[in-house]
């Protein structure tokens, strides 16, 4: 019997998870490698950050996804590089040798030109990230109510740079936990020197999705109580003073960065393999240029076609149609069959701005309301793994509906910016 | 009208918050002072420890907990010392003066003469301290596997030091891990290189409950496979090896220390007001010795009697009781009635080793085993704090008793000693 292809997975992401688990137990021993022992659902990261789930409703560990999977086993480690000639990954815990290497790294934050001042602004990628805004947030409003009434405001702002579904959903969450659980929690505090701005720098908020979708989107951020500014682009923050291109300025001590991801690669690929946003360029089936034995899916693959001349976008579902591709036609080249050319296909995308506001594009039918956000709980929790996970989000969200009022808002461990 | 009087109360435990709770709204106007901003259910964290519960089922927000006590208010603030002839308590948001002052501070671990190495041990007084040890046991089973066969025991092997309840409760916990959860989620990794040893200085376990209950404790840890070595002393550990007096030595990377508590009294008080533990002295009042406005209850209070000459036990009953008392005795005071003696009326003391195994000591009757168990649950489930958190941790052990399982073990901020 021929031996089984040994692919060595970067990353437990959406893709990576899901490649992992369709990849046929006759033809592959799978190893799959992250720097976590946890799968998160990001979709729902800005939750965990505005305290309306915590991080175990969307994290669920590894090793317990592919316990009933023989052939998959997982490694906690950091990928320091790829050796492609000797077929290798060097990792924190040593090399581990592969047939096939799929690159399922996911994105990070993209700072743009205000990389040097990225530790003044909080980000939202990772759960650490989303635990530090939570406790930065109540940890200012705690301080607030020691502070003078000049000093307030600067305390209490929220600036979200970056209108897209991340900075809307947590502009929306943000605006809920101000109306709805600050008064209560701090009756002391005045609210009304809590601002809360959303800075976009194109013309439109949430521009991927439909015109309808972000006429409505404004609409509901501004009965929230958001001041949504378009055509705005950040000129620097200095830790207390946001100013904007336009000369206009914005004391807060709360920047949220939500204004751009690109590609988290790995080294070792060389640097003509790498396109615009980091991505690594990848052909119709997801094999990385001039590496035979090399593929990459998910947010890190740019897969440029004549309809995406900038890569397929940053979804879950992208990565997911990707994986169960991408296990099809490794198969295939096992088998000596050709590979098949992937397909997008798009069957649509959503947000939810707060309670019954949120937006649906499908490819057929756009709708907004409380119907689209019935839609969007379902759909989010039915997408969450693990049953357990599921039924104790939807535990807190019921509790949250029904009450107003988000969980909690444990400080558990003090968050500081740098040089604060 | 009389003005009201003005209590501080410092620290949110179990005597600060009851307190808090009782002390009359017409009399009273209280501010409670916490480095937190929540409360935690101190007799559960061992669970958070062993990953049974997350943090949020045993910790709930202070504000949250007075939303409907109008002459309740809150700081979150660490004391830096009292100044009593000033009647002001020196905080890290500034000054605050009180009429009345009670110390609630609780304890800490209580080292002896490791102090120096206490960075080399894991203890459990504090969420964190519970998140630490949680990340740091399924760090190192991630690490054994990368690790060659002779390096392996010392990086799985457990020991703890103290064989009190903390004590007995983790090495119980981490022996149903070992059991049940390592063997499913790390089928790699031969659980028999791991072995869990307990110290304890003295001649019997739970050395404050029945000789009984003891000798059954200790029997429920063999049955899980818990070494158990009593009067052992640790003579020093280098953060490889521990090793005892009578010479005996045991390679560990993981040394849990719950061999102690002391007093965790504030500053400014006078050394004269301090009794052995680092407790503050006080009267059958509360008092404070040569404070007339200043009290103390709790872990933190050492009250003196003839059948308890080194203090009552510290534990949260004696805290709970205490407030009590002591909210009647102050508003007494405000009416000019005399104040009342304290006595602590024990009303039974209990431990939980593992599923089906606790041990209960009633004043009248004494019991082990699985009825013992559900005795434990239900008495520990409706003493937490909040109706929430009640329902979640029912579901979380009921879902751990039917499936065997700790519901995860996510490694979420990565905990390293000092020096590794």
């Amino acid at each position: 019997m021929k031996p089984k292809t040994k692919v060595v997975i970067i990353g437990a992401g959406f893709g990576g998870i899901t490649l992992a688990k369709k990849l046929s137990k006759k033809y592959f021993d799978v190893l799959i490698i992250d720097r976590n022992n946890f799968h998160n659902f990001q979709p729902l990261m800005y939750q965990v950050a505005t305290g309306g789930l915590e991080p175990y409703s969307i994290a669920y560990p590894i090793r317990r996804i592919f316990r009933e999977y023989r052939n998959v086993s997982f490694r906690m480690a950091e990928v320091v590089s790829v050796e492609t000639t000797s077929k290798k990954v060097i990792t924190s815990i040593g090399e581990l040798s592969y047939d096939v290497l799929v690159v399922a790294t996911g994105s990070e934050s993209n700072y743009f030109k205000f990389e040097s001042i990225k530790n003044q602004l909080l980000t939202l990628k990772t759960i650490p990230d989303a635990l530090n805004i939570r406790s930065y947030i109540f940890q200012n409003l705690e301080k607030a109510l020691y502070h003078s009434r000049e000093e307030v405001p600067e305390i209490l702002n929220v600036a979200i740079v970056g209108g897209g579904p991340a900075g809307v959903e947590m502009a929306g969450a943000i605006a809920e936990m101000k109306k709805y659980v600050i008064p209560r929690d701090f009756p002391e505090l005045n609210t009304q020197y809590m601002n809360i701005n959303l800075y976009e720098a194109g013309d439109r908020l949430m521009k991927t999705m439909s015109e309808q979708a972000s006429s409505k989107t404004l609409q509901y951020l501004q009965e929230l109580g958001v001041t949504v500014f378009l055509n705005a682009r950040v000129n620097g923050y200095d830790g207390s003073e946001l100013t904007l291109e336009n000369g206009n300025a914005f004391h807060t001590d709360t920047v949220l960065w939500t204004a751009g991801v690109k590609g988290a690669p790995i080294a070792g690929l060389g640097e003509n393999c790498l396109m615009g946003g980091n991505r690594v360029m990848v052909d119709a089936f997801n094999q990385v240029k001039e590496h035979e034995h090399v593929f990459a899916i998910g947010d890190v693959a740019g897969q440029v076609t004549e309809e995406t001349p900038r890569g397929l976008p940053m979804l879950a579902p992208v990565a997911q149609q990707q994986a169960k591709h991408l296990a099809k036609n490794l198969k295939n080249q096992v088998l000596g069959k050709p590979m098949e050319r992937f397909s997008y296909k798009d069957k649509g995308t959503m947000a939810t701005i707060g309670r019954k506001k949120a937006v649906v594009d499908l490819p057929k039918f756009k709708f907004q309301g409380s119907f689209a956000w019935v839609v969007w709980m379902l759909v989010h929790i039915l997408s969450l793994v693990g049953f357990r996970n599921k039924f104790i989000a939807f535990l807190d969200w019921m509790s949250n509906y029904l009450t107003y009022d988000r969980p909690l808002g444990l400080i558990i461990r003090q968050f500081k910016r740098e040089n604060d």
